[in-house]
């Protein structure tokens, strides 16, 4: 891998509250016009949290706020296979093959009495959410959409690329050497999760900045990519499942 | 969280070949004089790849490179406690309580016939930076020591933080509410893990560019921290082990 010596993350301020049949590429462009410097530009990375892709997407259910076991049903419906269970935590795998907490079946930061679900094909989202920007800014920007999830081992969450277009999720470096000429073991790079987590950063869970940009990511990782193809490890290669 | 709007993340460009008993804060200021525009600032974030930090502390071991049998004494003894096994790839624990692959012994970018070994204490090797770049340089650092460790369910690698000075590792939100006035039910940001993942981007695997700053997180983030204590998850919290 190539890298850049010097990146920007800028959080993108000022998006409204998004419902469904908003066209979040629109609201970006707009956005990114009263908030960045010169608005967007070729080779930016837009990050765009999951939470407004499923609401613009119209991926929420009605559920009772008052009653889990709504909720405990709709985990179990968007799961296709539970890992572990845990008093009211499900560890589960979704249809697209992410494992994590409650199928990614999400109330916060969403209306009381509505869960929020995971976009359908989230590749697609952000495929679509790129074409749009191209249309309407005129330039070539890379997407992810990124979601929260937690990790075995380590506490904490970080935010991971659940879908990506134009940029590659992973870079394989396989056949790469090391500073001592040796052939390097270990080579393929989540470079899209490394950029969700590192917008996360700057848009805070509690205040409520849906979108990031990312200024400077080298020119050769903007290609066609995919979480799902890239990094969703399928099962049978999984020591974990 | 309160999140800041905008961070630069800044390769550190033109760190001298590491050796054992190397003063790794003496060249991490030497190297921020000639590659940062006016050296190390007050709140920034530096991030130092474990590689460089283990062969400066000496935690190196001859093997024979040749005899993969060398490499898997090292790897065990290196560990408490073996997850996974498959082929000449050990997922276990380390005494540290890290779950990685190969206890984090490493033989790339290693002179041959060594192997790295993890820093015995990384939150006392990054605290050891940090009092070494605020006796050289007068300034007020955090420091980060990063790894990269694969990850179940997700194909690729990241970078985490394996050891931590001068930041929080994990930022609690608990009792914060969302943009709805939801408390929020997952709050504990592993802002460490992000931050070490997205100075990688701006390293490369194959560049040998082993540190990078990160300028412009929120004050309020900057407090004791500690990897081993916030982030490592004791076994009986933990779901997959």
């Amino acid at each position: 891998m190539t890298a850049p010596t010097r990146l920007e993350i800028l959080a993108l301020v000022g998006m409204p509250e998004v419902r469904p049949g908003d066209d979040i590429a629109g609201l970006v462009v707009e956005a990114a016009a009263g908030s960045l410097p010169a608005g967007l530009a070729d080779g930016d990375v837009v990050v765009v949290t999951q939470k407004i892709v499923s609401k613009a997407e119209g991926r929420l259910v009605a559920i009772d706020p008052d009653d889990p076991a709504g909720h405990r049903a709709v985990v179990d419906e968007e799961s296709v296979r539970v890992l572990r269970r845990r008093g009211d935590l499900v560890i589960s795998e979704t249809r697209h093959g992410f494992v994590c907490a409650n199928a990614g079946v999400d109330v916060s930061n969403v209306a009381r009495g509505f869960a929020a679900l995971l976009p359908e094909d989230p590749d697609r989202s952000a495929r679509r959410i790129r074409a749009g920007i191209g249309a309407r800014a005129g330039v070539k920007v890379a997407v992810i959409v990124s979601d929260t999830f937690g990790r075995p081992w380590r506490r904490g969450v970080t935010d991971v690329a659940i879908g990506c277009a134009g940029i590659g999720a992973v870079l394989d470096l396989r056949g790469s050497t090391d500073g001592a000429g040796r052939v390097l073991a270990v080579t393929e790079v989540a470079v899209a999760d490394e950029l969700a987590g590192a917008a996360d950063l700057v848009m805070g869970k509690a205040s409520g900045v849906p979108v990031a940009v990312v200024r400077g990511v080298q020119r050769s990782w903007l290609r066609r990519g995919e979480v799902r193809a890239e990094i969703v490890r399928p099962p049978a290669e999984d020591l974990f499942r």
